[in-house]
């Protein structure tokens, strides 16, 4: 149990992800030390997190309100300082949407390992993060249980592969008629039946853009063509994805679903380490595993997220923001379930595509697309 | 898919494993070469193999009848002196009983890589045998379904393990009551519901005294200590067996049920190669996976086993032995289907263990549990 500690930066430190990689930091103090915490809101949880874990650089909007919480002593720097500094081993990118992007990258030039569980940044600028990761040497590490469990599934065996097979629980309303989806409020979208989420990845899940996402995730951290990467609905959440190898042998990963060992093996790989606080799988308890065909045409938002991934460029790109807005949109009941689709459809199709965005043309996509989506909901003609 | 062409001779051809083994290589002449063949029984279709096939090296007890239906040139050898030829890479060992013992040890001995389908010579001497391959550097490829999962669910990751999770079609009897047990027929226990198999192993699977030997061969393949060893019902045999690390993660090895798999793994080891032949699994057509706990009051054979792996020295030896005729007896209706256990825990109850047996007081062992079995099989008081 010896093996060295590693300092880590959690970006995010405040949401879920934050907070269940803070738990894993708890059980593991001998291996795991929190060198930098960020957060954008919750001021009062990030004051408390700063007392208990003493990080030595924090980032935070509301500077005079935290330090008026907490007596600990430490640096303010951006979070491109943060993800970037010399003292940081792996950087922890557990903000949601495209705030992720700019501290990745960062992070990947400084040739800091990267755990990444915000999808959007691999999904808007898959293309550029992996090119970055490779030109420095990092790794990104991904946190999101499908693509942890592809990876470990890949561990020791990368060659000789033939698909992907990502799992997806199918969300609270995979058996939902279009009238019955036509009437889901925010209070049934944000009951997720088997994992604990932030709000963001709650509603993407039960619209199935999070298994899209996860689609064009899977493509870039795996350089696996869109045509062998296969989406199967699993409510049970207990494989957490497959892969299939040349001779037709698959490998799957199972748990229970609790996003801490991700996080857990995301920090500890190469190696595992015993963490009591995991539940481990019980077989008295299991007794079926179902599967069932995703529903392109009840859940569009699949389908629009890997015809997207496709055709690559800044479409990606598009369909993150439009997403992003329209599901903020139905958060705050200005539109309906059904129109989070619609919304995302339509900005897609009135987008002129750039086939090799950089950076810049990726962000402007971006804004374009937000923009666009305010104008299209605040029109008569949403549906 | 350029790579070596691997050597092979396969000892008991004829066999079910045997047979699937050629229709691999059938499929994949340009990685492997068929340089003998041995069998026991069914000199015509040897004699067809060997046109076909054309091996250097033969072994059969009637080279009189073989040599009369095949033209082929050939030399005759002795199972050991084929087992241990210079020009041999890997032998599969595809027998059934006790026959696979000396042969594997031979083999193992000369420094072969021994792909190993026979259960028994692991059971009865698992710990001459890994000290064999370990002394010689020798590799031994499991063939079973169930440790090649394993194996393949290790592959690259072999260090903090918890325990290994053997997987069990359950037979086709699993919910049988006693009063039905005692009178199960033979047809009605060769017919196992999800694999095509030898007589032998049918009727062990029916008893899951085919589970029991696999839990002992887990312990010796995989140096794992008996409690780390769990064995759980899955009737559709798709997932063949899982293993759990220390961190709570579960991979699993998943196929439909085609020996010609875990074949194919242990003579490409470590590679895969394509094989169109084998079916992969279609996810629209598998609606559930099920599980269930091992009935072990009512299929005594899986405790008699696991016990006698506990217990050590000649036990598993006296196990296999009483458990090969207690087989016979049934199939040829002699004994009833429940007495196949009755009959092997009598068998283990009169035995003096010895224990660190040499080979020699194995095949003793294994002598006096025949002629024990036979004994009580005539007595008057069977059950």
């Amino acid at each position: 149990m010896g093996g060295s500690i590693k300092r880590l930066a959690i970006l995010g430190s405040t949401g879920s992800i934050g907070q269940q990689t803070l738990e894993v930091v708890r059980v593991l103090p001998h291996r795991f030390r929190i060198l930098g915490l960020a957060a954008g809101q919750n001021t009062e949880l990030l004051a408390k997190q700063i007392s208990e874990f003493q990080p030595k650089f924090v980032c935070h909007q509301d500077k005079e309100a935290l330090t008026h919480l907490t007596n600990a002593e430490y640096e303010f720097l951006s979070l491109e300082e943060i993800a970037s500094h010399s003292q940081v081993d792996i950087v922890v990118i557990a903000t949601s949407g495209k705030s992720g992007l700019l501290p990745t990258l960062a992070a990947l030039k400084a040739g800091k390992n990267v755990a990444l569980a915000n999808k959007e940044s691999l999904v808007m600028a898959g293309d550029i993060i992996t090119s970055e990761a490779k030109l420095n040497s990092a790794r990104i590490l991904p946190i999101d249980s499908e693509h942890s469990a592809i990876w470990q599934c890949l561990h020791g065996e990368t060659k000789e592969l033939a698909q992907l097979i990502l799992t997806a629980s199918g969300g609270p309303f995979r058996h939902y008629s279009p009238a019955q989806l036509n009437g889901v409020t925010v209070e049934q979208a944000l009951k997720h039946p088997s994992w604990q989420m932030g709000k963001k990845v709650t509603i993407d899940s039960a619209t199935l853009m999070n298994k899209g996402l996860e689609v064009i995730e899977a493509h870039w951290l795996f350089d696996m063509p869109f045509d062998n990467i296969q989406v199967v609905i699993h409510p049970q959440s207990i494989i957490h994805s497959m892969v299939e190898f040349v001779d037709g042998s698959v490998k799957a990963q199972l748990s229970y679903p609790d996003m801490r060992l991700p996080i857990q093996y995301a920090l500890s790989y190469p190696e595992r380490l015993p963490n009591p606080q995991l539940p481990k799988l019980n077989w008295e308890n299991i007794n079926s595993l179902t599967f069932e065909q995703p529903d392109f045409d009840n859940f569009p938002c699949l389908k629009l997220a890997i015809e997207a991934g496709r055709k690559g460029g800044t479409c990606p790109a598009v369909l993150c923001a439009a997403d992003e807005v329209a599901v903020e949109l139905f958060l705050s009941r200005r539109i309906k379930f059904t129109d989070i689709a619609h919304l995302v459809e339509r900005a897609l199709e009135q987008h002129q595509v750039i086939a090799h965005p950089g950076l810049n043309e990726i962000l402007e996509a971006d804004g374009w697309a937000r923009e666009k989506v305010s104008q299209l909901a605040t029109g008569d003609n949403l549906c």
